[in-house]
């Protein structure tokens, strides 16, 4: 085998695997994306006591098969590329590395392997195969004004915390062990399931003031929840205001921007566009 | 009978029932959604099981009725639409003969009849009665909008099940099955639950530890709700800024409308506005 | 007494009662308020067994005394103004005369006074207080947002009510009456309780295929409550626009207007502005 | 010791406390955080019992420390500036003063120390480190559109109070004391408790009509979160908007910023743009 040839192999395959524009490289990808969804699958199935107790053996030799096809691909991976390192220590090749090994472990420790279920974040890989369409567009759109609203959310977070401690040590003091609200930590711990609406009811005042009290939490958390709210949105119409999605034509006369779809004419100087 | 009366009887019958601008045609579509929602509520009433055994004769002979008026509609509609098995096909043509069947097949099979619900779908015929009027106007600048973010929305929903696979197995782990958290699938569930912030409670966190990663869950479920917002708002925006009802002028040459604000030349012929 | 000086006499009052511009109006209005504030508080109170068993002659007493004095502002408000038609059956009358019976008729009838918590309808007159100031302004340009969005609103609601009957129906077949899915009306109330996100938790889905749909459920409506945000954010947006509250000098030159706030010259032209 | 050294002494430890333009300042500003964060654990595991009871002496004697050095800082402070009195009464100035009273209090009166969790409000002085930095600048942002808003938000919640208020009552009358209703501050708590969505279910209607109400109920707090969401989101986009983040253009004659787009002249000096 000469070494050219070898090359080749190597080029070829590293096409199949890293990228989706061969009918090859898609059929890859998405062969992988049923292995992942089914091994995410196999775990959760397994730990349903009862569908465990029938299937066992089934569930753990198709855990073994899809588990070593992940390490095959991973090896695969790291041998075609040309940087393995930067691969390895890549997000992506860091998280094939931990939906691979825990399998591998919970042959030494047992209960580790429900760790395996780290696999869901392999999914992400969907957005790789559907990456000549539109949704990495979206999701690209979706992250930068994430992205954007990113300081603004902490500070937001950040006085959301302040009110449920303060808050929580209130209702401590207000309500007191006999209601539920047995140390500072599990008051702080109520007040963000209320001031979040997610209301449980696992803890719930008693005492009028108490309640009084939680109704200002809670329509404090409906009015807050505003923030986030306006935050992202006003960040998500500057965005798509700035992405040039929608019409890049510029008039060859004056230069002007932003005409409608399909229009003919400039609206500014009335030069014929196109 | 001649068979251009014959024909004419048949316009008639097909203006009546698929158009809503003639009076009877707005009368039979009246009449029409009284019997829907008629049916409705005897399928609701009949669940009932105190009001059941009291009625069950005169909710059953109702029933009957309903079902037959809305066979005799079904075949009206086969009868006078020029295309048949286009109606049959179309999506109002199925949800009319799912919403008939059900009856007939309780007669054979006992407990199916329930499906009679699927009648609630019938209800969307409202839309059509008023289509005159500003509802569907309104409706469509809705689905327009929801239309446009879909794939925006597509790309959020997704991560939000990856979020919940991974949080939710991790709650497994943190919790295990003492606390209610029985198997990875119930964990997502309680996931969802608790990042949608619907919170029902009868699976709560009781660790620490647990309550600590469930309190990230729902500051998380209660910053995302952000996202879609945002992305549904934008288009809302979008759509309403690209209706032409702030912007009414109408181009004197070729009557094209929906022109920029601040536009001075038609966009589809180039002549001078205003 | 002569005719003028009665005729003076009821049109002092009238300023008194109906206006809030002089010392007296404003004074006559927020001794209304506060005894308005005092009424629901006493009906509220009464409700209360331990204290109502307690002080039940002073509250008694209270509430009677507030009754007259609402009688005698009624009486008033009749005798001082021009049609006092036109007051009796207008939106604030209906309010003021049934704020005022239900006492009365409880001398009669046993339990039905605690409808007299109707009186917190006449709050609603604080607006009036304060009129002069920018409460009303903001709370106009609110209802001009939500009345703008009305249509658009109701015909998200009409789709919220068909999914809840189609979901509930579906649920109360897969969950059955052993799992508190009793009948398809209880069904459809836990399907609006899932949807909106309030999740009481007093009926959970119990079976996996139940808990899969819940899931559906929930990730709906916690996607579908983008809908009526966006559409009131839209029209808010619009009508925030629109009023000319943040800045309304136009060029004296070009007439250019949407001027900076402390802008001493035109961003059109460079002329001076005011 | 000259009185121009003991000046430049005290100069010196203004700029250190006050300031964190110096790398001295910075430091303590870090130190006190920690410090700060580190009370805040201290008072919340002190509330958990089983950690109480084994590490008593140590929480306390830690306890002590920060408090010893809460009452320094706070000393220095006041012995620092130039006006004590403007910083005593200053919001920062309580607060320091709350958060280290509470534990020398509790040498007399037993239970009153949980209120050290004030200290939770000493966090806000994170703003003031990272004041150089992005962040004030965004709260200062997100607290200029709250500010904005919330003559709107005050409406909105007016209208909020009185809807739980009127439906609250109507609850009481429809479900009675024997479904949890049992009085009518208790029925309104209920409906703050499903119009925000929170639903803890502690209380739930179970009758039909109530449950039918309920319905409404939630429906209603459902949609009227746009409200908020709307009017907060149109103030940031405004904020936004303003904020000279987007044109960066500077007048050459008078550097004023903060220009419109597409301005030709400047808004301050009249002076011709680029």
């Amino acid at each position: 085998m000469s070494y050219s040839k070898k090359k080749h192999w190597k080029t070829r395959l590293h096409e199949i695997i890293y990228e989706a524009d061969t009918p090859e490289g898609k059929l890859f990808d998405v062969i992988l994306l049923i292995i992942i969804i089914a091994s995410i699958l196999l775990v959760m199935l397994e730990s349903v006591e009862s569908i465990d107790r029938k299937y066992h053996t089934i569930i753990n030799i198709s855990e073994w098969i899809v588990t070593i096809l992940f390490t095959i691909e991973y090896i695969a991976r790291i041998v075609t590329v040309k940087k393995p390192l930067h691969y390895i220590t890549s997000f992506y090749g860091i998280i094939d590395l931990l939906s691979t090994i825990p399998k591998y472990i919970s042959l030494f420790f047992a209960g580790t392997h429900a760790l395996v279920a780290i696999r869901a974040l392999r999914l992400l890989r969907v957005f790789r195969i559907l990456k000549l369409g539109r949704y990495l567009g979206a999701s690209n759109n979706l992250l930068r004004a994430i992205k954007a609203s990113r300081v603004k959310i902490s500070v937001f977070l950040f006085a959301v915390v302040i009110i449920s401690i303060i808050l929580g040590t209130i209702m401590y003091i207000v309500e007191g062990e006999e209601h539920g609200f047995t140390n500072i930590p599990k008051s702080v711990y109520w007040c963000i399931v209320t001031l979040t609406t997610v209301g449980y009811g696992d803890i719930a005042p008693q005492t009028p003031i108490g309640q009084f009290i939680a109704s200002i939490v809670m329509v404090l958390g409906y009015g807050i929840i505003a923030v986030p709210t306006g935050i992202v949105t006003a960040e998500i119409a500057k965005v798509s205001d700035n992405t040039p999605t929608v019409n890049t034509t510029s008039c060859a006369n004056c230069s002007a921007e932003g005409h409608k779809d399909h229009a003919d004419f400039c609206y500014n100087c009335g030069h014929k566009l196109h």
